[in-house]
């Protein structure tokens, strides 16, 4: 079994955005309950004993107090929360670890090119290497999540890379088109506990045929909503780059999230890493109405849903 | 006039804390009236023009959320908060940065030892400077805040040095007794706009005779209320470390800071930057009662305070 909770479903700068009145951010600010508040974005996944979160957001406390499931039940020190699984280095990915400081015994997976630039940030020390042991994730290789004391979890996660980019702190201007970009920089996740599993996509610039070819007949994919049109930014007066600049697709278009899973035969699709300034983040916008239409779901904060075991055909 | 608005009242952390069942945070996380949650360390101040924040806390997000002063209120992009001052480099104070991202412009005002500290996490990259203007904070020099297109805000603040240490996750442990800390690594601040100021003393190790000289007669002070006993930690098996240690003084014993305050003739005294661990953090406590029969107050979170223009003798 799977137990999958969505802690947050918005993109960085949640929403709404702390310095934004975009026509989104503004309603949500009035209280608008087509426009309820969304934190940034991360997954709680529950196997048989104790919890991952896939990415640490920033509104990790926040969102803590808001699930009981993860709250501490016994002794003077203690939470059900066992590690960290991170799909690329993003503030809105990495820094809610900053929260999960004290000494507190925990296991974080990232790929090499991540543990580095966390590395490179002695803020991080905070999470003391004598409690909270790094291990890699290697592009493709399976891994079982292990509890901090050495014992599997029943969960494993296949990473594997998407098209994408570096954290936007780490760009090298100079390295050209792509940032100095490498495969590790973004990674997405196949999570497995026995025979039941599901993908976590929250970052992707492009659907290629190699992930249509790995995403077709899933169960469950969470995948990349940040934005409606890849222009979205620019004709909102909000901001100068493009969703393929920022490694980000779009849901409409030729190319878009919804027409590219039109055929791939997912059981249950649902957008996670909405940004503010996205018209389907609000429930009542015609675009919310086109992607429920094509079979989409919009995550929300709090969402839980369960995955059962899968009968084996023999 | 100063508005003052008690954005988070609790120390790092927060109340409750993510793994902690101490006997205060069981009392929180069930919810009981009398131990409401309560957010990490930071004010926020308000002048004639904008406000200012006093340390920038990893809740800011939810604080703003919690606060309609600080939130945007026209145009696309907005936001009340001019800038932000440090009075040192710990995460409970400084993480709430990356929460400002998005490049906004912001003045940004610490020491230079505290300016190299976050110079040396490329994270705060985030904060582009080309919008987030660095101001050096130089020990007992009043400086004048100033909006971020560079005019004065009507409120400057004087930092000075008190008794603490450098952040924890910079210690140098070959250095000694004092790992490596400088006079520049914790300051407090006077906050000033026309003839009205207030001091704000987030951490301090010991009440030294010049720091009771400078707050002697003051109108309001903002102090650390950490702990109420230095061995608190220790006695309630949650950590190895006294409050010496950590650079904050107990509010409880005879160098204690309700003791030190006793005859300081300060107007109003409030207790900020509560630990989950002491007693008094709980409003049906004996020690809560003491400190309030003493003459202080615990600051809540959304607590306002305005200060009136004081009269000015000739």
């Amino acid at each position: 079994m799977l137990d999958i909770i969505v802690l947050g479903s918005a993109a960085g700068g949640g929403f709404p955005q702390w310095n934004c009145r975009c026509a989104n951010c503004a309603r949500a600010w009035a209280g608008d309950p087509a426009a309820p508040p969304r934190s940034q974005s991360s997954l709680a996944v529950g196997g048989e004993s104790g919890w991952f979160l896939l990415n640490a957001a920033p509104d990790l406390r926040q969102q803590i107090a808001a699930t009981p499931l993860l709250q501490p039940s016994e002794g003077a020190r203690h939470s059900p929360i066992a590690g960290v699984v991170l799909t690329n280095a993003e503030i809105d990915h990495v820094a809610g670890l900053l929260h999960l400081r004290e000494r507190h015994p925990l296991s974080l997976y990232a790929t090499l090119r991540v543990h580095q630039a966390l590395d490179g940030n002695p803020m991080f020390n905070a999470l003391d290497v004598a409690a909270v042991r790094r291990h890699p994730l290697v592009l493709d290789e399976p891994v079982d999540l292990v509890l901090p004391e050495g014992k599997k979890s029943g969960l494993s996660v296949r990473p594997f890379a998407v098209p994408g980019k570096v954290a936007l702190y780490l760009e090298d201007a100079s390295a050209g088109d792509n940032f100095g970009s490498q495969g590790e920089d973004t990674v997405a996740l196949e999570v497995s506990a026995g025979s039941t599993s599901f993908f976590y996509v929250p970052g992707c610039a492009e659907i290629t045929p190699s992930l249509a070819d790995r995403l077709r007949g899933a169960t469950l994919v969470f995948f990349d909503g940040t934005l409606w049109r890849d222009d979205e930014l620019i004709a909102g007066g909000v901001g100068r780059k493009t969703g393929g600049r920022m490694g980000h697709i779009s849901m409409s278009g030729e190319h878009g999230s919804i027409a590219s899973f039109a055929n791939l035969g997912v059981r249950r699709k649902i957008f996670v890493h909405i940004n503010n300034t996205n018209p389907a983040i609000v429930a009542d916008s015609p675009e919310r109405a086109r992607l429920v239409d094509a079979g989409w779901e919009i995550a929300d904060d709090g969402m839980r849903i369960t995955l059962p075991e899968q009968p084996v055909h023999s």
